[in-house]
């Protein structure tokens, strides 16, 4: 039977970079030899890497004065590197406290300066994205999280400040448009809509780098992974070649700009259901709803047997809701098509 | 035709690991998903964490007073993570200087503390490993790397020392029995004889964490990742279950006992013939080589490329030395079969 992959990541891919990966464990490019058996300074490598970093300014439409790095460490590596390149060792940052991952962020920042927070929808659970404050000049930095998986929110705009924007993009990336120009620096773990566990994506903008006074570790400076062209040391080959696979697929089907018209597709079918439908109910207010992660939980908890029964008759996986929250999550990343959508709300209305 | 693949890491792995690894990405343990799109969280890829971090213990003859963790960042990022964990706000360590690896694990070291050498190579370009030195208990640590991936120099016995004893073994580790016990931190980046780029070995006696004072950030503070049972934040997923069917493969062939055997007798019949014949010399001193690699150059350069010729058409690859260094470099990982070596030693002697 036909898998209906709802995980909220690592999660599904396009199926074609699956055939093409699993070919290149066997033989890469015709060399006759491994993608894994292969120095990551062959020509050949080299390639994939120059090729992964200039793709990702093509969809995001940046210019030169951007540079893209694909390293290691996930997301939670990136929380205390953006602090040690970019918080003076006397400043402060703003940070928008908006879920878990954020408050990740926010805690090694913590251990680098001073942290005021911009905003928090903590008392509320995190069901709602705080707006209306402002950033001022005092501030090394500003960060946020365009999306926060487990609660289902998303940011729909970005504030006005007047400071750096550091966006952490780990669960929308690619998933819709926007104007990347207005960040200095984006991360983002590869596994939801960019490619496999094992690389994380780092865009920064190059002439905020060198202005902290830190003597910073060298795996954790930007600086120096920019000057090594992203092979500072041994990158993780296999994670960045699965990512160009997945960053070509959707250059070829016409872009984020494609990705995000079935993106919303898919999501309106989902939110439609959700809120015809009186034995479920939205975890998130509606006007915050997140196009990639939608948490939802029954309004009836004497149908949970039924309904979870049913779901996994369908041949849907990964829809249960993060273990903080419970409930039921469908992430709908980029490569899940909407034919699983269908076969999930399908399975809602046939539950009474 | 077959190739022989001499490269210096990534590296060849054994040809079933390669036809595993391909399987997992089109169906992973017959779930219908491929290891690419399923939760770290699952229970089957918990079981592949857990199984990599048993077989990693049995193979070191290690007792649960030790943890075994999965990380990313390689062996660069074990360099700062190693004095953040173990060097004392007003510590001092003492290291072996015997490379470009141990410089780079020293220069880390310096910004977090006072560091000593204990012996170093550098002025006979790292010819020779450093002996006859003492660390007395003065010192939070010693560190040394127990093989030099660019010279093709070994450490052959490991110093008794009063304090902790930390070694960076990316290049060496299971390829030969020692007592690893002796050791109370070891950590190698796996692309050599563990598995493909992307994961991070660390082996860490329990008992030693937790008596710096320092506020370590999280992904860098071991003990974090030892609570979480190696799942501090998304793992590596792909490289460590490559890693796991490279170490079960290890274990099925008569562990490291057995691979020892095999690495001895493929490292004799490459410097037998460098000794025998006049057109090729060796590039460390001899008590001090390598099993893994062995650099060596040509006595007489008009024969570069006759010689060059020679081993590209018999299907050697991976053969330059390093750039630092120029010459060759064999890299005779455990996967290598001797087979490739006899084709080399063959290619040398049709030269003259």
């Amino acid at each position: 039977m036909k898998k209906h992959n709802f995980s909220a990541g690592p999660c599904i891919l396009p199926q074609e970079v699956f055939q093409k990966a699993s070919e290149a464990i066997l033989d890469f490019n015709g060399m006759g030899l491994s993608l894994l058996e292969i120095s990551h300074r062959s020509k050949e490598f080299v390639a994939v890497m120059d090729e992964a970093r200039a793709i990702v300014k093509r969809l995001m439409k940046l210019g030169d004065d951007y540079e893209v790095l694909f390293l290691q460490g996930g997301a939670s590596l990136q929380f205390a590197m953006v602090p040690f390149n970019l918080m003076k060792t006397d400043g402060k940052a703003a940070y928008l406290d908006t879920g878990t991952w954020a408050a990740g962020a926010i805690k090694e920042a913590k251990k680098l300066g001073t942290v005021d927070i911009a905003g928090s929808s903590k008392d509320q659970n995190y069901s709602f994205i705080p707006k209306g404050y402002t950033v001022g000049a005092e501030y090394n930095y500003f960060h946020c999280t365009s999306n926060n998986t487990i609660y289902g929110t998303q940011m729909k705009e970005f504030p006005k400040t007047d400071t750096l924007m550091v966006c952490d993009m780990s669960s929308d990336i690619f998933s819709r448009v926007l104007d990347f120009s207005q960040f200095d620096l984006i991360y983002a773990g590869a596994q939801k809509n960019m490619g496999p566990a094992g690389a994380t994506l780092v865009v920064v903008k190059k002439d905020i780098l060198g202005k902290t006074g830190r003597d910073i570790p060298s795996y954790l400076n930007y600086q120096l992974h920019i000057d090594k062209e992203s092979m500072y040391n041994t990158p993780p080959v296999f994670a960045v070649y699965t990512s160009l696979l997945t960053l070509q697929y959707l250059e070829q089907h016409g872009g984020i700009e494609a990705a995000e018209v079935r993106n919303e597709a898919k999501a309106k079918l989902l939110y439609d259901e959700i809120d015809r439908n009186p034995l479920f109910e939205g975890y998130s207010v509606k006007e915050d709803r997140s196009l990639m992660n939608v948490s939802f939980k029954l309004t009836d908890e004497s149908k949970k047997e039924a309904f979870d029964t049913a779901w996994k008759a369908a041949g849907i996986s990964g829809l249960n809701g993060h273990r903080s929250l419970g409930g039921y999550r469908a992430s709908l990343y980029n490569a899940l098509p909407i034919e699983s959508v269908q076969v999930l709300v399908d399975v809602m209305k046939s539950i009474s």
